[in-house]
């Protein structure tokens, strides 16, 4: 129960003063590196033109946030990725920042701009060359051209390498000739195909003189000015979605479109004239990814905005959970506040550690992506690296946000249920965050094919030297404890041990080392259970593989979650302010110490941690963090720095508060009148008289 | 792998042949003891016009469901619950069974015919007399008088006992004077409140005589019939929810709303004209908790309505997944059905299985139901019973229908985000079904203190015996193998050896033994650690409920699985076909087993299992259990019985496979014609030549 109400405070000599967060400065922490960037677009995001305005049809939706872009560029705030050749600012990191704090104004304000120029002029820019950003790249940018982005189709989404659509050149008349020659061809789910978008990146399989050399991008115009389709294109409506529904998804088909054979953003492919096809990454494969990679930015933006949702969504249901208050327990007439009752903690705290987590993590993510597309530090292996955190930290962002909306609107009963408290609207139009840029599930495979790959390029031999630095590169960090990583070797035996205190897993070290471990262990296990798979028939062999996919995908979570803890840990170090740094440490405690009692039955099986330290952990959350944590829970939501514009919920803007108060006084006044009636006590007559 | 295609048979010799379900058989054992009322229902909700029309407006919407209401009266479909001398049928069981099958039509029509006949119609049956049975129930059946059941409050859902509205008897004129005396007393989220209803009963403090008798119920008319409201009655729209929106929920506030003292709902407390109070009940709290009782039906009907959703929302899920395929593995040309990955499966099969548990235990609810409101059982033992049974199940079928919804809703991609395949809008309204009627979380513990209570009054010494019999008790079945309970106390022992066979899992006994041992044990463990409570002040005891308040919560989600487990394991036994019985026993132990699963850290803390087989559970779950019933997943989900106009989604009515087969005919037909593009193998050039 919190001890702020009706009790005097415990004298010094009992008790150290509570730490006190410092909010401004964690606040500033939390801006990160673009922080003036973040503010700038927050204060954009709180006018009420940018604003969702809940219960308009699709059609006026769609039309809204089509004018929202348009109040963008008038902004001056799309030019920050683009090229400095066509007025651009080449800020890769800033760009990002920027859109995701849009996702507060409406989701699909960010996701159409997205679109636009995140997939749409993103690609012209990447994969085409210097005539493509000359001739298009203003246009995207001033919103003349909207365009989409038409890689998935509805027979193909996770697997672009195997798309139906065509682009065959014509050695005679130097087109390409774009086709989809089936039903399941037809690209699918596309922003601004169903009304706005005049000109579409498509995504189809190059083919010239009898030879498919894989999945290349083509600039395919696909409406006149008037919006009507251009010949041989058409489409549908994609209608009513589960969220999203200020975005025009749509499909598009193409039966014998002819485009120049310029229209091919030749940068990593090319044909000439005389249909000759050439390209500076001689395996197909090889080329298709680093295509594909050069696109990563959705993914960076997604788990940006799924973060800025979770922090939203946390202050609306903590500053809701700081003043409801429902059942009498240890007073006879104050009800107890909820936020007070271990159930309710249990349900938010450990949520805001994650949340925080998935902060700084996104910030090391930002960071890299920065390095990469700036130029800074863009070798392959960079390259490789970025695609491999994004594959990691986006499944774990998404699904995180939309776990804790929910979670939030429960926690809010039924005031979390009416739109106007936010928390609805955003998580059916979070759902497909978890699918869309790279379904969740695939992306951990990807990211476990990583792990395997790297453990197999080092460890030929068992080698416990090796297999140290091995987890050193994974987590990739060099701020990295080495002597707790010295240690991994040879402490493994300790943890069975009762005999080691309990504060022993409080520590640091101790988190890292189970965490790092249990990620070493899975991918070891998994790689030795497949072994045998190179020397199998191929039928023998996918079966190996499939029978292993759920550990692949749990031993990619647990790299993600690792590495968000680094990241949580990196900045807590950071912090200056004692106070805060105390506070931030018990938060980064109550996220490391529940991923290993999360995987408790994994320690357990494995051997390291004993039964008692598992119930110490438990103990320790319930009995020690939970509460502490409440003390700061304000605190730690108001450094997220959201204006009551940004907000918007009344049950987070003091409603609850006024009605509470409103009550306790009548009923004061009532008691102290001396007219309140009396409680009946004596049992009632038996008998009906009536 | 699916084993189905392009590989031959195994000879008899090598292996038995695989079971076959009776999905005809299966089905009706699914449709259970009112399997004709379930049939009719589902007749009607595949009607046009009772079917949800996405994208309606608000009030569109709304004035679509009212009409649907109006036709099920034409139906005569409204009687089934009340009494006869009123003209209807009293048959409890059946009426719930006809309006939880509703849900497939549209949740709205659900929640409002619930609204109107469920609550509002059952508040004036179960807590009126015959007087107000003559006057209302024919207008409430009829729908020619719309009304509400204003329970719950702005300021107070959980705790009703505490809701501020009052009814303060006026001895002069015999009437009873309504009061809000401020904002959070004002009744809120109430169906039929914010347009069409005439009427409501209202929950207010029984004042009379200087005494408050707690809450009550009575009939308060609230609109005049233009729809205008009385004097002293106004309220306001709740707007736009997240989900719903059929239901015209609003608030209404009452200021010195005056009402004959007979409109006093009174079989359970009753006011003579002098103002004397009276009632049957001589505790107040009993009395209260006896009213309340008496409004079961509502959770009856959620844990129904929840159950059938999920049923259809595996039915789209696993029939898209059987047709959907992505990326090739074990072949060159043909890409992968997604039913066929381990992951998959494991995200869709233990949520079939929970599922045919969440059926089997919601038949043991409606029967239970039924036992008590027939009268046919009804002692106070029998509605306390009930109660918990409510308070265990709700929670669980309402919370599992959520996350079965969002893992179809992506196992489906961006196909499962167009409203068309159903599941977003499903998701959409059944949101809230986790906190009204009952906040989950809340529901849990009364579960949880019921079980205390129970423990309570049996160990006042701990008896081996005496606790295996009150275990038996509290699962309250007489079916219960009394082998495996008379076992518990002795083979507590064997479960850490490593000795025994990793079979002696799978057995029903072991799962029972380990289910039902868990639950008595964390029960127990929470007994001893609130023992000191009784002698505490009254704060430090509630700190000490408190500090227990998430292990209790847990504990009762305990209890409840076994229940949903011991009625999996009872509907198997009653099977009578040979092949559906093994295929449903695979689909118990995979629930069962699941269960110890998640639950595998606190089995090894408690030594109840060993590592070696805690890993052999989750072995036998990927390897054997997955894919064995990977091949029954279709037939599973047809005995669901669901019709073409049930479904809806065209992607689980053969749109998908439609494309598939169009896809793979065209890649044919031209590698047969021989004009098929050639795949790139050999290094482009390096040199660019246009």
């Amino acid at each position: 129960m919190s001890q702020t109400v009706d009790r005097a405070p415990r004298t010094p000599a009992t008790q150290p003063a509570p730490p006190v967060v410092d909010v401004a400065a964690l606040g500033q922490h939390l801006m990160g590196r673009w922080a003036d960037i973040r503010r700038v677009s927050r204060a954009v995001a709180a006018r009420p033109e940018m604003k969702r305005v809940e219960g308009l049809s699709m059609a006026d939706h769609r039309a809204r946030v089509l004018d929202q872009l348009g109040l963008l560029v008038k902004e001056g705030a799309v030019h920050k990725a683009f090229p400095k050749s066509v007025g651009g600012l080449e800020d890769a990191g800033g760009n990002i920042a920027q859109f995701e704090e849009l996702v507060l104004a409406d989701p699909s304000l960010q996701i159409k701009a997205g679109v636009q120029w995140g997939l749409f002029g993103s690609a012209v820019m990447h994969l085409g060359t210097e005539e493509h950003h000359t001739k298009w790249l203003p246009g995207i940018m001033s919103l003349e051209i909207p365009g989409a982005f038409a890689m998935t189709e509805t027979g193909h989404g996770s697997d672009v390498s195997a798309v139906g659509t065509t682009a065959t050149y014509d050695e005679a008349t130097h087109e390409f000739v774009i086709d989809t020659p089936f039903r399941a061809a037809w690209k699918d789910y596309l922003g601004n195909a169903a009304l706005h978008g005049e000109a579409a990146v498509v995504f189809a399989q190059l083919i010239t003189k009898g030879v498919n050399h894989g999945v290349h991008a083509f600039y395919v115009p696909i409406r006149d000015k008037k919006k009507n389709f251009l010949p041989g294109v058409g489409g549908e409506d994609d209608g009513l979605k589960g969220g999203l529904n200020g975005i025009d998804n749509g499909r598009l088909h193409f039966t014998g479109v002819r485009v120049p054979r310029t229209n091919l953003l030749n940068k990593y492919g090319d044909v000439a004239e005389d249909g000759t096809y050439s390209s500076p990454i001689a395996s197909p494969g090889r080329r298709f990814f680093t295509m594909l990679g050069t696109l990563v930015q959705g993914r960076v933006s997604l788990d940006g905005a799924a973060t800025v949702v979770s922090k939203l969504a946390l202050t609306i249901a903590i500053s809701y959970g700081s003043q409801r208050r429902q059942f009498t327990a240890a007073s006879d007439t104050e009800e107890e506040v909820i936020l007070d009752y271990q159930r309710h903690q249990r349900r938010l705290l450990p949520r805001l550690a994650e949340t925080y987590a998935m902060s700084f993590a996104h910030d090391v993510f930002l960071d890299k992506f920065d390095d990469v597309f700036s130029g800074a530090h863009d070798t392959d292996a960079d390259r490789q690296d970025l695609e491999t955190l994004a594959a990691a930290l986006k499944p774990l962002s998404t699904w995180a946000a939309l776990d804790i909306l929910q979670e939030a609107r429960e926690a809010c009963g039924g005031n979390g249920f009416l739109v106007e408290n936010r928390l609805t609207s955003l998580r059916a139009d979070m759902d497909i965050y978890a699918t869309f840029e790279g379904d969740n599930n695939v992306l951990l495979q990807l990211v476990a094919k990583r792990l395997l790959t790297d453990y197999s390029r080092k460890f030929a031999t068992a080698d416990a030297g090796a297999m140290a630095a091995f987890v050193a590169e994974q987590v990739g960090d060099a701020a990295i404890n080495r002597t707790g990583l010295r240690r991994l070797g040879q402490s493994i035996v300790d943890w069975g041990s009762t005999a080691r205190s309990v504060g022993y897993i409080r520590d640091t070290d101790s988190q890292r080392q189970l965490l790092t471990d249990r990620v070493q262990t899975m991918v070891a296990e998994i790689a030795a259970r497949l072994r045998p798979a190179s020397k199998l028939p191929k039928m023998e062999a996918a079966q190996l593989f499939n029978s292993n996919q759920n550990a692949l995908i749990e031993a990619a979570r647990a790299h993600g979650e690792l590495l968000q803890w680094e990241a949580f840990t990196d900045a807590v170090e950071r912090i200056e302010d004692d106070g805060t740094r105390q506070v931030l440490t018990w938060l980064r405690d109550l996220f490391g110490l529940g991923l290993i009692e999360k995987n408790a039955a994994w320690y357990l099986i494995h051997g390291r941690i004993s039964t008692q330290r598992a119930q110490a952990i438990t103990s320790y959350i319930d009995d020690r963090l939970l509460p502490r944590l409440r003390e700061h829970a304000l605190p730690l939501v108001a450094a997220f720095e959201f204006t009551p514009e940004h907000i918007g919920a009344p049950i987070a803007l003091g409603a609850e508060k006024e009605r509470q108060d409103e009550a306790m006084e009548y009923y004061r006044a009532q008691r102290e009148s001396g007219t309140a009636p009396i409680a009946e006590k004596a049992p009632a007559k038996a008998v009906r008289s009536r």
